[in-house]
């Protein structure tokens, strides 16, 4: 077999910053450079390794673990004398302290597909609106293109800033609509640019009043999502009836550097024992059914780890997995109109001038941080 | 459902040591403690946390992930604020160091399976000749016993002192017989005490010109598993002829605390590198065909975690994964005829006088360490 996923290949469809990239790496001196990838580019790590390698002479070693976000930076790489990664595809997320294993170098890996035929076709859904703009860090830097395509559609653009677990205007993650929810209120409907229905599923559910478009610029497809909204929240009815029924709870705590809600999960204890039922901590790193089975004599888990691992996941595991909100439901603490998505939110907000974020010419809206 | 996985179930079958355990946890005042079990006790994970946090009033949160061995502890855990780690079920590793992230109190958990009965039926196949007793830490405390039912039936038993890789006299690990091979010479045939193919087949693949009887105080079943090697062997030629295919070669490093041999592992690239193969760094932390696909143009893997997973688990890999040794017959270094097990060997001879090792009244063999 012969290697087929070379650097010539990546930049067809990616702008990836690999040119300062040797320099910034040389002048941290590190002894062993670890790479992180997330799935779509793992490919061409190989590649990348040797491209570093090469105009450094410093040895990289490929983390083969997925990569899921900024969220599940590989610490494990410390433990083999790793003492600088670097972080493909995903922003930084400043609202993650503590990270001292090592340094962090984040590269940005950009798409190339142009936006503006696509955005043009969701124009005809959108003239006339003031319309608030999502996106991926994989298509942050198109932004201004997206904007401009709209404005002469007839369209009024909108970008807000989220808080302080994203670093660019507009930008959405399957846990965090903060950069949504910015601009709601001046909104009436969302474009969410990019592919798959992952991340905009988060802020149409959270923000379910507003109609939320996708315009995908790899499949040139425009969509409603928020008819899926009501399936999963049938769904969640179902966990939280079925939860109502267990004696004993698992609070289940991710180990992973920005997924990390220890001391929620101890409240959850409390409160369930407040409640008569019993409960108790239990870590994971990867979640899986498997991990789970030891712990079959739980009639219910509540997941404190990313949320999406409990309402994406939400049919591979035996047991009802719950999100903390859900069970304020089973134990009567919250009425189910109150339903709100976990939202896995930052700190304080979003820190406008992040030196690694995207600059847009076009307005953002969101408070000083 | 109800908790159906109480101390009392527990202490039917197993010898653990609670009591003294809290006054320890307590000694140590920690802020939060992880307990981590091996898959056969961690049902009974949620008793045991019940027990510590009664009699200490700290918090207990139990590691949901994996556990395979002393090699694999939960360090992950240092992430959510675990200051000390209680790990049940296997020995400490003396040879492993670096463990910073915290402390560890190993909990050795023994069966309670008497061996006297299944010892007797062994020896039928074993008279008048000299022994090697192997086992797991699981029947550690047992070994004075086989021993005295051996020479009452007219068998000369003999145990040996391994490596620091372990520390009960006889203790055979999935990848370490050290001390089996400490008493080769000596014996005329091994017996070894515990349950499965496992253990046994390390210790019959690495000295396979003994006979090796298991004698299991579970089933009462006693068996002979020399001849499994054969087909395990046919594997490894297929593994090895097959790796020779390849242009590139992934060299997987695991990120597990007693599991990592990272110089060894940038020496194989360098090997690889010198005999006309591509090579890459791979790290990984858990292992799975499918954290290995997005390296699917690699023609083979050389794996330096555990060597279990290369020989066990070798049919659910796309690519042909093989051992170190194994790549140096792939790259003409090493001929078949001197085909050796990739035993994870310790530092130094075994510290005889470990504090948490078994106490034997018979006597042991093995070097002053």
């Amino acid at each position: 077999m012969v290697a087929s996923y070379g650097l010539d290949e990546l930049r067809k469809n990616h702008d990836i910053e690999l040119d300062g990239l040797a320099a910034k790496i040389e002048d941290r001196d590190p002894e062993l450079v670890g790479l992180q990838f997330p799935d779509g580019i793992r490919d061409y790590g190989p590649a990348i390794a040797d491209a570093i390698e090469e105009q450094t002479g410093i040895d990289c070693v490929i983390s083969g673990d997925p990569s899921f976000g900024a969220c599940d930076l590989a610490l494990q790489l410390e433990h083999i004398g790793v003492d600088l990664l670097v972080h493909f595809g995903h922003s930084p997320m400043p609202s993650i302290d503590g990270i001292d294993a090592f340094d962090v170098i984040f590269v940005p890996t950009y798409s190339k597909a142009p936006v503006e035929p696509v955005v043009r076709k969701a124009a005809q859904h959108l003239e006339g609106k003031t319309v608030g703009l999502l996106t991926t860090a994989q298509h942050a830097q198109r932004l201004d293109d997206v904007c401009e395509a709209l404005e002469d559609e007839g369209v009024d653009p909108l970008v807000g800033y989220g808080d302080n677990r994203v670093i660019n205007p507009g930008q959405l993650l399957g846990c965090n609509f903060t950069a949504a929810r910015t601009i709601a209120e001046q909104s009436d409907a969302f474009l969410y640019i990019g592919s798959g229905d992952f991340h905009p599923i988060a802020a149409a559910w959270g923000l379910k009043e507003l109609p939320l478009y996708v315009a995908d610029p790899m499949t040139s497809e425009v969509r409603q999502v928020n008819d899926r909204i009501e399936e999963l929240m049938k769904q969640r009815h179902a966990a939280i009836a079925n939860a109502k029924e267990a004696d004993e709870i698992g609070i289940l705590v991710g180990t992973r550097v920005g997924q990390q809600r220890v001391k929620y999960a101890k409240g959850l204890v409390t409160l369930c024992e407040r409640k008569g039922f019993e409960a108790h901590l239990i870590a994971m790193d990867y979640f899986s059914p498997e991990a789970l089975k030891s712990f079959r004599h739980m009639g219910a888990f509540v997941n404190t780890a990313c949320p999406r691992i409990t309402t994406d996941d939400y049919a591979r595991y035996d047991a009802p997995m719950i999100t903390p909100q859900e069970l304020e439901i089973v134990v009567g603490k919250r009425s189910w109109e109150d339903y709100i998505f976990d939202e896995f939110k930052g700190t304080k907000p979003a820190p406008h001038e992040h030196e690694d974020a995207v600059e847009l010419e076009h307005d953002v809206v969101g408070e000083d941080p």
